[in-house]
């Protein structure tokens, strides 16, 4: 009997290429009959696994340099709003938490998409807890009682945790779909990951 | 009044994700009408730009690993021999320079296939002359004068030269596509590329 097909989806709020996967990703799955897990991590520790310091992006000035007009582009082609963020990578603890302890809420996808939309569409300081607040106000959340949340003793230790399980898998950047252990990274493969997730669940 | 599509497909025969873009981007452009100039060159330089003593994917053990499984998908998906290399990265400069010397051959494409297969789908040594030069002899060509024109004071440059020309163009890795100077990176870039040749050519 076929089980119920799955797909985590790991990201990082400070990732550009997360950010085009992160607001595909729920339609395609809807679309397809795949449920939807968000998964936020933060890179920082698996960058530093890496020997990196900051985004390789910055490290390597090439790939760098390509990365800023691919995002040009693929942000037209999806229609996305689009301005190159004056910080990067920002600090993205505080939002991270938040789509931890909101993870199972039916409007984290909601939450999700606005943060990463004042990242790269709006330059926000998505670091800063008033920017994270206002955006939960705007979805019509009690955003101080979630940043509470987000930061108890029973929610803040999960993204660390998620950031270790990461780390298990594999992850090496972001985005990334996790269909059982098997890894999908870059935003161009999020179709792979759902076809693999409806084979999983058929049992093929 | 629209010019032809062209384009150009910037390859290593090192390159894993080179050999799964090299087995489809003839087919691709041929169905859209898109003229396709095959672009020798050599990532070693490229990599020694950015600090590297050889591939990333040997530096990187957490990129490799997810490389080499994503290869074993990839090629599973597309219908595609697969054996991993025993040797990786393999110095390719003779069927490099073959390549630049029968570049502008109707049956460079052929060519190039029969390489890559070589390399990632039997595991054959092609930085050894006597294995270019039977590919060479199985498509039914003068192997000895291929090899010789290859390395004439005429051909022997080129490769050099396309080097040089890959860098001016950023590039960082490959399979690259490149549109006038409009650098498309990575094998799932080939349809965004070759969208891009139709466009402009069409004067878009």
């Amino acid at each position: 009997m076929p089980s119920e097909a799955v797909l985590e989806f790991w990201f990082e709020f400070a990732s550009t290429y997360s950010y085009v996967a992160a607001m595909r990703i729920e339609g395609l799955c809807r679309d397809a009959g795949v449920e939807l897990v968000w998964k936020p991590f933060l890179l920082g520790p698996i960058f530093a696994l890496q020997g990196w310091d900051t985004s390789h992006f910055n490290l390597n000035p090439r790939r760098g340099a390509y990365m800023w007009r691919d995002m040009e582009r693929l942000t037209d082609k999806f229609g996305l709003p689009w301005r190159r963020p004056s910080e990067f990578p920002r600090n993205t603890i505080v939002p991270a938490r938040v789509a931890c302890a909101v993870a199972g809420e039916p409007w984290c996808g909601d939450f999700v998409r606005r943060v990463y939309v004042a990242n790269f569409g709006l330059d926000a300081a998505i670091d800063r807890r008033d920017v994270v607040a206002q955006i939960l106000t705007e979805l019509g959340h009690d955003a101080a009682a979630i940043l509470a949340r987000a930061e108890s003793p029973e929610w803040k230790p999960v993204l660390r945790a998620n950031t270790e399980r990461a780390t298990e898998l594999g992850i090496f950047g972001a985005p990334n779909c996790v269909v059982g252990t098997e890894l999908f990274w870059g935003e161009e493969s999020l179709e792979d990951a759902i076809a693999w997730a409806l084979s999983r669940a058929a049992g093929g």
